[in-house]
């Protein structure tokens, strides 16, 4: 159905009608000039992300409903990243013509399996047009006490340093969509040589996107659908485990603990050894010819926890399946190294994962 | 400056690091994965708003500072309109590569105006690329004691209907801002016909925007500087007034009447002769030939406040300097007319500013 038959506030209703709000804390949703939340004696943690079409996602791969998911995502990482509960998000849209009504609600389902997992409400937003692309922009809401609070300055020159799950993942998974992609563009050529019947042709080109993933299946879920990881803050909390700094891995590992290392004051040393690296990771790595360990260092996108904690919480960690212990801070003046297998040190530059390739 | 000599991070330091925050309520700004706001005893409030280049401004016209101004405006105007105090906002920004450090750094300065004007804190954000133009999204958050928020709902079948300031005068600075465009595209038409010389030509195309707003300097404030409407809410406090309803008037005047209408479940009647138009409107509409009580009920952007209150207000409204009382709330089933100047009956249609012309 087109847009247009619905109209802005039309749409908005089709999207939001049955949407339940689940946090006391939400007063009033969407609606009117403002969602109304309210908190009693803890602090409010606001996040925002913006996501550009051909800059942050791809349509030729990621469907509407994944890209949904996503957007609220890596907003709610973020709010766990502080040590807050997520509670509510606002939505900004902006379309171009070519999407549909079905569109929308792809990708607010996508939000909505998103906001369930971890029982955020959708409070408000705007949705207006765009000349070109897609743009989406999400801001979430969360609330934590003062004291659990955790900030990227509190590591001390003597924590270890902690991460979640595994990492370069969600950049492997991005190396293999766009190989896919470029399969599927030889395809379309050809059928475009071939076919001249224009409604053919748009059917065949529908048919032909059939990528291989056989074997990687774990790789294209990390990209298309990363997972935010309050069961890790959870768990730690319920071991006692005080993080003293943290913030998700969006940008890439070696960007993160230079955040870490200049908010607080210190420099670290990780080792390459100890890094989490998955099976398929490794595997796609070698096919594709790329360093694992840079992957790893500067792939974005994993949204795993990074984080620093106290020498004396190391038996706890160690052994806390889903973290790995992947070195310790220094003071500021021995900068930040990374200990390579054969033990040489090299420094570690924080190039951000968009440089990598 | 070329951005990518600052990098991301850089730009953001650039632009934020001598940001002062003003608001008890701020705990922490921009540096973090979230801000952290506390409120104590109050409901938060909660606003967003997109603006993409070429559906919400023009850049032929606007200059990057005034983007900003309007940019943060608009959404301390919702604040305002819902009764509450704005205290925070958080600012995305996609850009593409022809923006320079000098065009952000305009930008912030405009939202830096507006914020200062009205004791705002820029508190967080996103800053990413854009394949095409400029996309922006801005989140205003704010606080209201839960008695004094004014929902769209409240209005009953006997209130009076209030407007602040005069309506119109933005769509039509928005004609004339058109108006000039065109004109200097024909002079730019000309001079490339004329000049071959490459770097002569770009320095003649800038001198050729020489716009004439001689006599319509208020139209063309209105469009490019509106202002939020907090000093009427002071107002309507100190008198005493409780609005029943309110919005801030975006869409255009027919359109808000239709949301208020809608979730209050009540009619109204509004009066041609008592729409508040500005001299300068009215000459403009003619100019162009257009009907000026169209344009003051379905031209957008005016960011004037709508509001209903009890009719044991109107000695009071109708005294205060800077409202204007143009009609009453009625029962639903009298629907939404519109009382010509002839005494004729009209129904009132939404058709929203941007598809007036």
């Amino acid at each position: 159905m087109e847009i247009a038959k619905l109209g802005e506030f039309g749409l908005i209703d089709h999207l939001t009608n049955d949407i339940k709000m689940v946090n006391p804390s939400t007063v009033k949703g969407v609606g009117d000039d403002c969602a109304v939340l309210h908190y009693e004696g803890t602090e409010t943690l606001v996040t925002t992300d913006m996501l550009m079409e051909g800059v942050h996602f791809d349509l030729t791969y990621v469907d509407m409903k994944h890209l949904g998911y996503k957007s609220a995502m890596v907003n709610i990482s973020d709010i766990f990243a502080m040590g807050g509960t997520p509670r509510q998000i606002v939505v900004s849209i902006a379309l171009s013509k070519r999407f549909q009504v079905e569109d929308m609600a792809a990708f607010y389902n996508g939000l909505r399996m998103a906001c369930e997992k971890w029982g955020v409400d959708i409070v408000g937003g705007d949705t207006t047009s765009s000349l070109t692309g897609l743009a989406i922009s999400i801001t979430c809401i969360g609330e934590a006490k003062k004291e659990d609070i955790i900030y990227r300055s509190g590591a001390k020159d003597t924590d270890l340093i902690c991460v979640s799950g595994d990492l370069g993942a969600a950049y492997m998974g991005l190396q293999l969509l766009e190989r896919e992609k470029m399969v599927y563009y030889g395809e379309v050529k050809k059928l475009q040589e071939k076919i001249k019947d224009p409604e053919q042709l748009s059917r065949e080109i529908e048919k032909a996107w059939q990528p291989d993933f056989n074997g990687k299946e774990y790789l294209v879920e990390r990209q298309l659908q990363p997972e935010a990881r309050g069961d890790i803050l959870k768990k730690l909390r319920e071991a006692g485990v005080h993080p003293t700094a943290m913030m998700d891995i969006s940008d890439g590992l070696s960007s993160e603990l230079h955040h870490i290392c200049k908010q607080s004051g210190t420099g670290c040393r990780i080792f390459e050894k100890f890094l989490p690296i998955d099976y398929q990771t490794a595997v796609m790595a070698e096919e594709l010819n790329m360093n694992v360990t840079m992957c790893a260092l500067n792939g974005g996108e994993d949204y795993e926890l990074l984080f620093t904690c106290p020498i004396g919480d190391n038996d706890i960690v160690q052994n806390m399946e889903g973290i790995k212990v992947i070195g310790h801070m220094t003071k500021a003046e021995y900068g930040l190294q990374l200990v390579s297998r054969d033990g040489s040190d090299f420094e570690l530059l924080a190039q951000g994962w968009k440089h990598l390739s």
